[in-house]
């Protein structure tokens, strides 16, 4: 039995929660507190949907407090403080609970949040609930800023996260594969994101508007679309070469894993042509690679209008997300 | 096999993370942002630990925020804002969903917080995590400033959620068991908790300490002695005489339910003498029930100094908290 999907019950959640109409979807709350404007996220980790076999208690940790900050990267806010709520099961030794831990104090040094306490208990599974706020005096950067003309940018290297956990999946649960480096780095992709939180902290005044991309590129483009009411015109894909030669090895599709793959956690964003030489300066002095994915077009009423332009075709991009491991088993 | 109890994970957690010495454990956490004095608390209920069958789906998501709202009341903040993140297994239904929503949204209004957003994934069992925050301009009232002459108090009764829990085990999972009036009362202590949120603020000025009780009186007592380097000696126990008849029809001490049940989410605290008339007044005008437990006796050290007064015997108050589901079965 597949049940609902995530979707599914956070619209039945909504509907019956009341925002019926006015609610938009974002990466961050943003709430006022004695007149200090903040900003808070929460994201969950699960042992069976969201950490394959061979990946180690240190990188769920970290990964854990890395989804979080890339939230946060995508608005131009600094996460400061944060929460952790773990759910553990009864066969976790004492061990992996010391690899967790340090893995959480690493990300808490690598990510300069302040990790203040929690929540312990037991369950049938490994669950991770982070939970990160901090100042957002400038307010955010919304997902549906996009004006017409606008360059959309991506961070980073597509697809390599869904090739690494296609290397997990396939290795039948050993604690890492014997693997070459290219496909190390595939796993490392999947296993260690990098949040780009400096670069979107530094870019959050250039720009119209911004997405994580945890949910896969397709999904993330589609979202944005829909919240700015327009079309986006995808004319590159921001994904290495070398992806093609692993598609090919494992008669998968390059382009559906860097479209649907997910939990990259880059940003996606939209920006003035004006903005763009700057922007390349700011992505330069992060050292962080950045793909000119397209432009956004005309307007467009009622959903995600996504296309993709290849060899003078125009196809629409679906908008599907990113599939746990839960679904594929 | 039984796994690590709730105190050993967070014991390596602790000792990993860098909180060597000098960490004490609090309710709420507090920090500083913008200038401003924030409180935040996180509480985790998971299916087959705090979720008995029979516990309806929107008693479920009321008392995950019950549970949080009580660790404010404690320390005499208000708590606003807050995020929900919520782990749902495959087989929970449209509707059930919808039911907990409804618990969701219910409990916001009851306890004035603005539930701003969350998570949503899938997982083994039923997970939810409620975190919420507030400002807390004048400071938390500690777990650890009791003097000796101080009284201790502790609000509500005791034990009937242990008896609720008893009877809705004991029922074999039906949706709710065909019950006299006695006994439904403590099948909705267990489900439907009262945290004294209006209480706690407002006796907030006039007490040395305080502790949400939900892990059971002695626990409770047993930390609050600990961190106040002090004996706390109990000469009443908190609890409803009709309790007495409960333990003997079901064979179970009375006592034991009122000192290791655990759940109540009232109020333990100790205040000085002089200001017991002024809280007493308080409490009558929230409506609430007050007990004096007991008096704050000579300096302790070492570990918690809890003892009970009985036909002249003065007998230790072991430090042992609630037994979860999953430990029972």
């Amino acid at each position: 039995m597949k049940g609902l999907d995530e979707d599914q019950i956070i619209r039945i959640v909504r509907s019956e929660i009341g925002d019926k109409g006015g609610f938009v979807p974002d990466d961050v709350e943003v709430f006022k507190q004695g007149g200090i404007r903040m900003a808070m996220a929460v994201d969950t980790m699960t042992q069976g949907t969201d950490m394959p076999r061979g990946m180690w208690m240190d990188e769920v940790a970290r990964k854990s407090v890395a989804a979080c900050v890339s939230d946060f990267a995508a608005k131009g806010v600094r996460p400061e403080f944060g929460s952790v709520s773990l759910t553990v099961p009864a066969d976790m030794s004492a061990g992996q609970i010391r690899r967790m831990a340090r893995g959480f104090k690493a990300a808490s040094s690598e990510f300069g949040v302040r990790i203040l306490g929690g929540d312990t208990g037991g369950g049938a599974e490994l669950v991770i609930s982070v939970w990160l706020c901090g100042a957002a005096a400038h307010g955010i950067v919304s997902r549906g800023g996009a004006a017409a003309g606008d360059i959309i940018f991506a961070t980073g290297a597509f697809g390599n996260t869904a090739a690494g956990l296609h290397l997990m999946l396939s290795s039948g649960g050993r604690r890492r594969p014997r693997l070459g480096s290219a496909d190390r780095r595939y796993v490392d992709a999947f296993c260690s994101p990098s949040p780009r939180l400096e670069f979107g902290i530094r870019i959050g005044r250039h720009i119209t508007s911004a997405m994580d991309s945890s949910d896969g590129l397709a999904a993330t483009l589609n979202e944005m679309s829909r919240q700015s009411g327009r079309r986006f015109v995808v004319s590159r894909l921001p994904y290495d070469t070398s992806l093609e030669g692993f598609a090919s090895r494992h008669n998968v599709s390059a382009t559906d894993l860097v479209l649907f793959g997910g939990e990259e956690y880059e940003i996606v964003f939209t920006a003035p042509r004006g903005s763009a030489a700057r922007i390349c300066r700011i992505a330069a002095g992060c050292g962080v690679e950045l793909t000119r994915v397209g432009t956004v077009g005309r307007e467009s009423k009622g959903g995600g209008d996504v296309v993709m332009e290849s060899g003078g075709v125009t196809k629409a991009v679906k908008d599907r997300g990113w599939s746990h491991l839960r679904g594929e088993s």
